[in-house]
């Protein structure tokens, strides 16, 4: 006899339950090598707290019997934000908080999409600049190891180039916005016919932006955009080699991918982003970056940055990797 | 800088986020050692499924963007209900099924009730009668031993007690409703004020029915109730007493405490039933009992019993244990 779950949730059954539960237990054990100690937040937030952060309305949203607005977190980096805001006060920078937790997003139909999914991740709050990206990466790709990801990549990109080289190309600020959605969304082919209609941008510019966001590999990838664009734009570059260097000195740059073509979707990021993939899953698997503006819109200003795995994926990747061992 | 959360949902910080990890470790392990296998459902579940356990409508509802009307769920017994009807038809039962899981309820205003709660707990199915109670008897009584509460008290009763009683006294429907809610909610005073003005009560028989809901202590209450009632009250008395005799078998009958005035608030119990106390915190930690006519709203005609803990009382308990013991 069948009774349905909504689309987008799951049960998950004992032999399943155990293998997720050894995979938490094992980031956890990396996270709190690292010094991360693990938090914990409501899954119920005032629906203006997860507004605040994303700029985007949160899927799941009631009032309560007081008429209050309430709403299902989108993520863990905002709650943490504001959890740090209200009660780091009397504490000493950096904060190192870790945490594992369902998140809430809406689902296109048809799609094997989750409307509740896990999340492990890290937020290092109150080390700026390419350092705490740095140790964000360490802290990944240790994290990665520990679950057996040995062929996962990390894409390392640096959030302004995009709007830098066609601010330098006297783009309108509409074709930056929709543009930097698409190249989110890795719609390249979208991307290229709206560069191409483009009436502010010539052939050569086109093929140069094109050209940008095919750049990935090793830091030498930098080098080859240089000259593309303004003063801005090869700040941003200078801020990406920088990353490069930290993550190098700290010896953990084996998994790492420069992409000058990374953009991520969601609102807060700010310098170096991070996107998390896995040969086996054609999706994903985990994100991250600086977020440098974020704690400020809780009135706390610090630098931050931090990175997230998707657990469910994770543990998808871990069971194709398992079948192509064998 | 104060960001509120709304009333009843907590932030937890690191030191007490390890000791609530190290509990519910304790917890999983307990449950293992017995064959109870770990299971996850949805957070969000269609409203009706949740409805069809409880007949009580869930505090939280919403609809989706394709209009679904979907609720949080409120405990973890009704979706694993559905689970088990749904997924193991192909499984001989009996199922031995555990969790560690949030649940949700609507909160008065004022009090210091928590909307977002943990529950680990345990669900027995395919086991009947006093056997089956007996063996979560045992699981609950190893749990509360492995988390420290060495004072806890088991309060075991049987849910048709008091309607039966009343029904011999020719009590009206009515009487017997909203007696057996103050009785579940513990409100004494305002159920003897309710018998005392019931026209269909002599004073001998409110006498009666005072003196029933005192009977607390060991197996030898039962023996005192005898005679009190018609051949259904002394059924109800029998099924106790085998329950007593099974959990004795066992040899694990020092931490129960029979209780004929005891009765739950939630609608699908049946037989035997369960609360757990502690002297070190003023609220019921925990309950449960048999609710064999539960899987039949799912289509599936099994018995059922179970428990559950609920994390943050429990965890409460521990802090005051501590404090006394030093």
């Amino acid at each position: 006899m069948i009774h349905p779950i909504p689309p987008g949730t799951r049960d998950v059954l004992p032999d399943e339950m155990r293998e997720l539960r050894r995979l938490q237990t094992a980031l956890l054990d990396v996270f709190e090598s690292f010094d991360f100690s693990e938090v914990r937040t409501p899954t119920i937030e005032y629906a203006d707290v997860v507004e605040r952060g994303d700029d985007v309305a949160p899927a799941y949203r009631f009032l309560d019997d007081r008429g209050e607005l309430l709403a299902l977190r989108t993520d863990m980096t905002i709650p943490i934000a504001r959890l740090v805001a209200t009660r780091f006060g009397e504490v000493e920078p950096p904060y190192r908080l870790s945490y594992i937790a369902n998140a809430y997003k809406a689902i296109t139909p048809q799609r094997a999409q989750l409307r509740e999914f896990g999340q492990a991740g890290i937020e290092l709050i109150g080390v700026d600049g390419a350092n705490g990206a740095a140790e964000v990466v360490e802290v990944l790709t240790k994290s990665l190891e520990a679950v057996g990801l040995n062929r996962a990549v990390i894409g390392l990109g640096e959030a302004d180039l995009w709007r830098c080289l066609l601010s330098d190309f006297a783009a309108d600020p509409a074709l930056v916005a929709s543009t930097s959605a698409r190249l989110a969304a890795h719609d390249i082919v979208g991307l290229e016919l709206e560069l191409e209609t483009a009436d502010e941008l010539s052939l050569e510019q086109t093929a140069c932006l094109m050209k940008l966001i095919q750049l990935r590999g090793g830091p030498e990838v930098i080098g080859q955009a240089r000259g593309m664009g303004g003063p801005a734009f090869e700040a941003s570059l200078d801020s990406l080699q920088g990353t490069c260097d930290a993550i190098a000195a700290r010896g953990g740059a084996d998994r790492v991918q420069v992409d000058l073509g990374l953009l991520r979707d969601i609102g807060y990021y700010s310098g170096s982003i991070l996107e998390v993939y896995d040969p086996s899953v054609g999706e994903i698997i985990g994100g991250g970056g600086r977020y440098d503006g974020l704690m400020s819109k809780f009135g706390v200003d610090l630098p931050a940055a931090g990175f997230t795995l998707y657990l469910e994926l994770i543990h998808k990747a871990q069971l194709e990797q398992g079948r192509t061992d064998d």
